[in-house]
């Protein structure tokens, strides 16, 4: 289906088949949800022998009573795993509770009230903002929003973002203060940043503000679908550029074992470290420890861990596959939209024609099928081109994404033919 | 010993029996711990079936897997369980992670940035300011002194905070935008507030700023040493005063299960729970169901707990009588300090005569009994008469804290008697 060389007899007949085959799948009543990067049953099962783990056993292999209070740091087990899928020194990973969103809200917080490592609270600035590469993850643009913090945005291209444009921003407004990254299988868009862009980001904080962040959401770091994809280790191109200050990392358990009940990490340089702890140590006497034993009972090696991955890739694989065949075999040679093929991560981007993106979500709600709202991968919830779509394959099972994509695809195909007969 | 009354010959005396006493102590290399009010391994124990509880069931009884992602109020069960030890109804419950204190630091995070239920954020007044009863509990000062709100002190007595001191700073005041309270065995007296303290507490809300909240942190609900004593209900005297909204009550499992890994829980109007939801959701997902499903499995109904607060009495009961034992032995008749006896929490409180309790804390340290760092008790860490100790009996092993008290009554004598000689 090309739409912009269609006439209009052709886009006429295009719209009533598609109206009938809507109206169809309307009366089905179906009530499918490929809104959010949830886990399905299957892959939370292969965690739950988490519980009882423990056999009775509460000390970590230091000694640590994991029952009692105390040890802000996290247990060294458990930073060790965070420093295992972060590829860091344990010395310069916290590990801490269910979230590894919170300990970004925190960072933000720390960075916003008292500023990293001496320097200024960005509330103290004049105009503080974040550089926000979309589309990107809507949780990351909340926080902002919720602390008044101001949001440009920078396009995402297939290599991470476009860093001539962030270079740019950067040398032109001294308050840009933070940048949100999801560097490895981005949110939505699947990409992973390549080794030029890691590297370019290394060097922003040479010239960036100097209370200026990166905020990497290192959120899919062992979420490989096939092949193992390889990010460039941010630290390393950092101390090499000595900016080492200038990025702070995430990652957590949360789709690995259990999504609300596992661990979250936080690695930094010593000196953001001190900052991160000291408004910790006003918050929380620590986190769950014994939480934090489990996993590391549940992961004793890397080894573990990789085998644990690869049964959560036997079970995505076929669903990003399902995705990947509709989009294939409906939009491939056609004008209707564009994605990329994702090697790993939770999300498949899909950007429709401009300004078909909200009715193609109202019209797949409509006939039952949920996706996430429009514009959520932008700041304030505003897609200026009203085009992308997230779509999240992982929670429901197989047949009924399948029948959920059927819908999908419809929408965008019935979407598209009246957007363009009403531009005729 | 009565030290005012005594000679300086007498004085001399005993200042040099009680100096080779402490030397004879110093040679044992004592190292032992009485600073913190942390449960003992022993009462750990009494929970120690909670990591295995659910047997593979990771249902909730509502239905919900508590292993994805969501529910940012927590699973019903442990509101339920919210409610039962707050005593307010289980809508006005939200149950959270591990830590009551967090909750707390984001409650006056809530206050100071955004403002409960439509009032000025306190960052925006002239010169916020909370009221703190002392001595009191440090990590609340903290909380306050992180965040630049100024703290003025009001004496504890015997039913609470001194009530015509509260009134009379509230009613000249409108900047006070804050309470602490710990209103059941208060951290460190170890008073109960009387009926009298609560009802006046529920009427500043009438008189005082719209945005005004008392911080009611419940943390000994049940934390009865033998008869129940009954703390009057906050909520019951607000409502009944239409001061609903002046209160956000707060309590945890943290020392009722696993001091670390226990549930915290939040209670306030539904206006004051929308201005805490609304800062959570830029912050979280949602709390740790699992360990939520854990405990609302070890106490399904309000006889489980009671029966577990039974056990933790019996082991704490001795600990308290050691203390009380050595206080009474040493003190009574006596005109070197003071302290109240009471029937449940974690703490004695006991007082020097003015300007000896740092002189008693360095002595004790030197012999090798780490107590509660001198001043903790008060805002900023300054004890205005230097008199205040907090003893935290629960943690050591009988005979080590039996140790640990005769070491600190020879240091309150010693330090009193040479106090003494250097004021004549």
């Amino acid at each position: 289906m090309r739409i912009e060389t269609a006439q209009r007899e052709q886009l006429q007949q295009w719209e009533k088949e598609l109206e009938q085959q809507y109206q169809r799948i309307c009366q089905h009543n179906l009530s499918l949800d490929i809104t959010r990067g949830k886990p399905s049953a299957d892959q939370l099962h292969l965690s739950d022998s988490l519980d009882g783990i423990l056999n009775g056993d509460y000390r970590a292999p230091d000694g640590t009573d994991t029952r009692n209070y105390g040890g802000m740091e996290g247990i060294a087990a458990a930073r060790e795993l965070g420093a295992d899928i972060l590829q860091v020194p344990f010395e310069e990973v916290l590990a801490g509770g269910n979230s590894s969103l919170t300990m970004m809200y925190h960072a933000v917080l720390t960075g916003y009230l008292f500023g990293f490592a001496g320097n200024t609270p960005w509330k103290d600035l004049r105009a503080p903002k974040f550089l926000c590469p979309v589309p990107g993850y809507d949780r990351h643009f909340s926080i902002c929003e919720q602390l008044g913090i101001a949001m440009e945005t920078v396009p995402m291209t297939a290599t991470g973002p476009d860093m001539d444009a962030v270079e740019e921003m950067l040398r032109a407004d001294d308050q840009i203060i933070g940048m949100w990254c999801v560097p490895k299988f981005s949110n939505p868009t699947g990409v992973t940043y390549s080794s030029d862009t890691v590297d370019r980001l290394a060097q922003l904080g040479k010239f960036a503000n100097p209370g200026f962040r990166i905020f990497w959401d290192n959120a899919y770091a062992i979420h490989d679908l096939d092949q193992q994809v390889k990010l460039p280790n941010i630290r390393d191109a950092a101390l090499s550029n000595e900016t080492a200050d200038s990025v702070l990392q995430f990652a957590s358990t949360s789709k690995v074992t259990h999504a609300g009940a596992g661990v979250a990490f936080v690695s930094a340089s010593p000196d953001n470290l001190a900052s991160i702890k000291k408004q910790m140590s006003a918050m929380t006497i620590g986190p769950d420890k014994v939480n934090q034993l489990r996993h590391a009972r549940l992961f004793p090696e890397l080894t573990q861990l990789k085998e644990h991955m690869h049964k959560h890739a036997e079970i995505l694989r076929p669903k990003f596959a399902c995705v990947l065949e509709h989009l294939d075999k409906n939009f491939t040679d056609s004008d209707l939209g564009e994605w990329e093929s994702p090697e790993g991560g939770y999300f498949v981007s899909f950007n429709t024609r401009p300004g078909c993106a909200s009715e193609v979500i109202r019209l797949s709600a409509e006939a039952g099928v949920k996706l996430t709202p429009a514009g959520a991968t932008f700041p304030y919830g505003k897609d200026p081109e009203d085009t992308n779509i997230r779509i999240a394959p992982s929670f429901p099972p197989l047949e009924e994404l399948d029948t959920a994509m059927s819908v999908f695809v419809l929408c965008v195909k019935l979407a598209s033919v009246r957007k363009q007969l009403q531009s005729l």
